[in-house]
């Protein structure tokens, strides 16, 4: 391993110019406009994987964007990893609050700032630069590893389920590993073991056939966008308890375990709040910022659309009012049984003044898995070693809803080995990845094969 | 008047085709991009003023856009007419809902439609065309006449209060004429002799510094987007009723008179559903729907924004919300008095949890004047010579601010003199005028001078 680690640290400047080329790409999976740059990202990880060594590499098509594969299969016995990352990335806009460009990473601060440089480009890259270090000083790597990099994961994956079903057999493995996640703090390295599930909806009301003049009809028609105000407010009480009936009903209660593991994290509210200019934190009353987060389930309002937007005025009775509106969920909240519940509770919100269309867009079930898991423990000493810190157990707010699916369809543990910060600003202006961090993780990823190789299958 | 209606009848087509040419220029005030073409609508109104034969025609500059004056003032000892209009449009948007281009003015089925072709553009030529008329068949007009053209109505009128008070000596007058309003309905011309005010403001709320992710903070962070549907929904209850308190305080009741005269106005429910695709109509109860858009204050969302808006899902947490509400005020509300109120009443509906900025946009005092004033009568018969009908008599929803200013600043009363009809789509996309009430509203125009020639000063 020696060998390896030397070679890593030798080219540490090498990895950000590459990296900074990958972030170059604007593969923004929700704007038809960037198709074909998800198109050329994909390709560009292709080209990657060959660089670096990978064998079979390809393309596979799937009814949207492409899933890059790539494998290593050269160590009959030992186990084979499954590694999952994606590269797409998030839409940018607000685009004025960049201080940098998006798509021109640039590193300030000991940071690299650019859209997907934590969300997942960068883990992703760490990786590559883990096998290549193997591959290029040892000829070959600790364990078999398959590499699956989809390009819908920040649209839902609707269509990883699918090709997980249909390549059931390529894709045997003994343990999924994803590095799309965050460290509890800088400094303090994490494995995270639980994940919040996700239901996504569009609600869409119309009062009239085309926007009114609100003098001329103001008082005598219903103004959607009040409606939708008033139906939002009636989704979560004002100790921000959701409102739709049965919504708690398969919530499994926090555990006193794991609130007291939790309760010694060192988690500073007031840095918290500063470090996100929140005015005053706001949650369900008994439950620590923490515990909201990680453990319990959340509705939040995504986007509001309605009327005129512009600068100024204009006396406007708007046809239609827009929300998009998400549910974070906890073990075990199916996400199809809540979405009924939403869409129920919906259409008994909305009056008979305004037509109600509800569009169901994407879900993902909760997820948690075992600390004693021995892929689980192994990704523990390898942080270890590649952080110089025996890493803290969490779980996260976020949704990977892949894991539920590697789980179900092919019978994995997923261990989640991310190397994010919590003011990453994942899915917001000035996404960044902390350099020490990156370099680190490239280190750790490199000791995670290894100690992953002694584990009986 | 033989003669001049004769050449009325004579020059339709010609009206249509010069109308056609104002109607072109995007003249949006609301929209900085379109500050050139503002000004040049100003110098083509200016320019068909001097065809026409007005004198001492002139731009008269502002802080804002110019107020475009000309004058015929060659009837010594009969009374002088004041002419308010605007030339200044509302914005387009949504452009995709137009079903020909907002500034290629389009017949269709006997309505020409453009932005301004109601609002108010089309109603201003009306009497361009009737002042021609009288110039040209008999080289006098029956009364004296200033006509001054703002480019600023449809953005709050900020700059006229201060024309009207500077040039009170230019602007002497005996009665002000408007015709920036509806008709009762196609076939029941009207006299409108009631108007409500308006308050217009923007609410923004930040809830954090930047867009946070949705999954890793939701639960324990307030969502502005949430917290400003909640303050909405509490601004009126179920029934439609304003919750600001001491809002109804100085509403002048709806008199039985008035009450028992517009229910016998051919108003059919069913038609005006059908007319603007309204599911079910909505309001105060106890009141009809004419009398809550004429007689009873109102409060409306305008605009709403924040977050993730685009197609598809992003699981944002918003960091900002904004929403743009007015309200309609009726005699004696006063706006500043109401403004102050809401102010408060918002202040006091905002959790510590974000961060709350209000912005008094702009406003205007509800009006109402008598029947029995003479200029009102003469318009009623001016009215009923060019439609072949008596008019009704009505009040309006709408705001024209102006119409205080006129009453204040030079003790003037107003003839609202509108030939709109209640599904012109002013403010909204596909925007027209009725191609026989606008050569009717020449015709009554050209009357309307003549009638009023022989009132006693």
């Amino acid at each position: 391993m020696d060998k390896v680690i030397d070679f890593i640290n030798v080219n540490r400047e090498r990895y950000l110019d590459e990296l900074k080329a990958l972030l170059a790409i604007p593969s923004i999976s929700a704007l038809p406009q960037h198709a074909a740059d998800v198109k050329r990202c994909a390709e560009w990880c292709a080209d990657e994987m060959r660089r670096i060594g990978l064998q079979n590499v390809r393309l596979v098509s799937t009814p949207g964007n492409p899933v890059v594969y790539g494998e290593w299969m050269g160590a009959p016995g030992a186990p084979t990893i499954l590694f999952y990352g994606h590269y797409d990335v998030q839409p940018v806009d607000p685009l004025d609050l960049w201080e940098s460009p998006p798509f021109e990473a640039t590193i300030r601060d000991g940071e690299i700032f650019a859209r997907g440089a934590a969300d997942d480009k960068g883990q992703v890259f760490m990786h590559f630069k883990a096998v290549e270090a193997h591959l290029k000083q040892n000829g070959r790597l600790p364990v078999n590893i398959k590499f699956i990099l989809e390009g819908e994961e920040e649209v839902g994956s609707e269509n990883l389920d699918g090709f997980v079903r249909a390549h059931k057999q390529e894709l045997a493995a003994d343990v999924v590993v994803i590095s799309d996640s965050g460290m509890f703090d800088r400094g303090i390295p994490s494995i995270c073991y639980g994940l919040r599930g996700l239901v996504y909806f569009q609600i869409d009301l119309r009062g009239s056939s085309t926007d009114l003049h609100s003098g001329s009809f103001g008082g005598a028609v219903a103004n959607p966008a009040f409606v939708l105000a008033q139906m939002i407010a009636q989704m979560k009480d004002r100790g921000g308890r959701v409102k739709i009936p049965g919504f708690y009903a398969d919530v499994v209660p926090l555990q006193e375990t794991e609130r007291e593991e939790w309760k010694k994290l060192p988690f500073n509210e007031k840095k918290y709040k500063k470090d996100f200019g929140i005015p005053k934190l706001f949650g369900e009353s008994d439950y620590t910022t923490l515990e909201r987060t990680w453990a319990r389930p959340t509705l939040e309002v995504n986007g509001l659309l309605s009327g005129f937007t512009g600068e100024g005025a204009k006396t406007v009775l708007p046809a239609v009012a827009m929300a998009k509106i998400s549910m974070r969920l906890v073990p075990n909240q199916d996400p199809n049984a809540i979405a009924e519940l939403f869409e129920a509770y919906v259409k008994k919100l909305a009056p008979k003044t305004v037509t109600l269309k509800t569009t169901r867009m994407h879900g993902g079930k909760p997820w948690m898995t075992s600390f004693d898991n021995p892929f689980v423990q192994a990704a523990g000493r390898a942080i270890e070693k590649g952080f110089g810190k025996r890493p803290v157990f969490t779980r996260e707010g976020g949704s990977i809803p892949v894991v539920s699916t590697f789980q179900e369809e092919l019978g994995l543990p997923s261990v989640l080995f991310g190397v994010g910060l919590p003011d990453e600003n994942a899915h917001a202006p000035n996404e960044k990845l902390d350099v020490s961090n990156f370099h680190n993780g490239i280190i750790a990823s490199a000791y995670l094969y290894d100690e992953m190789a002694h584990i009986a299958r």
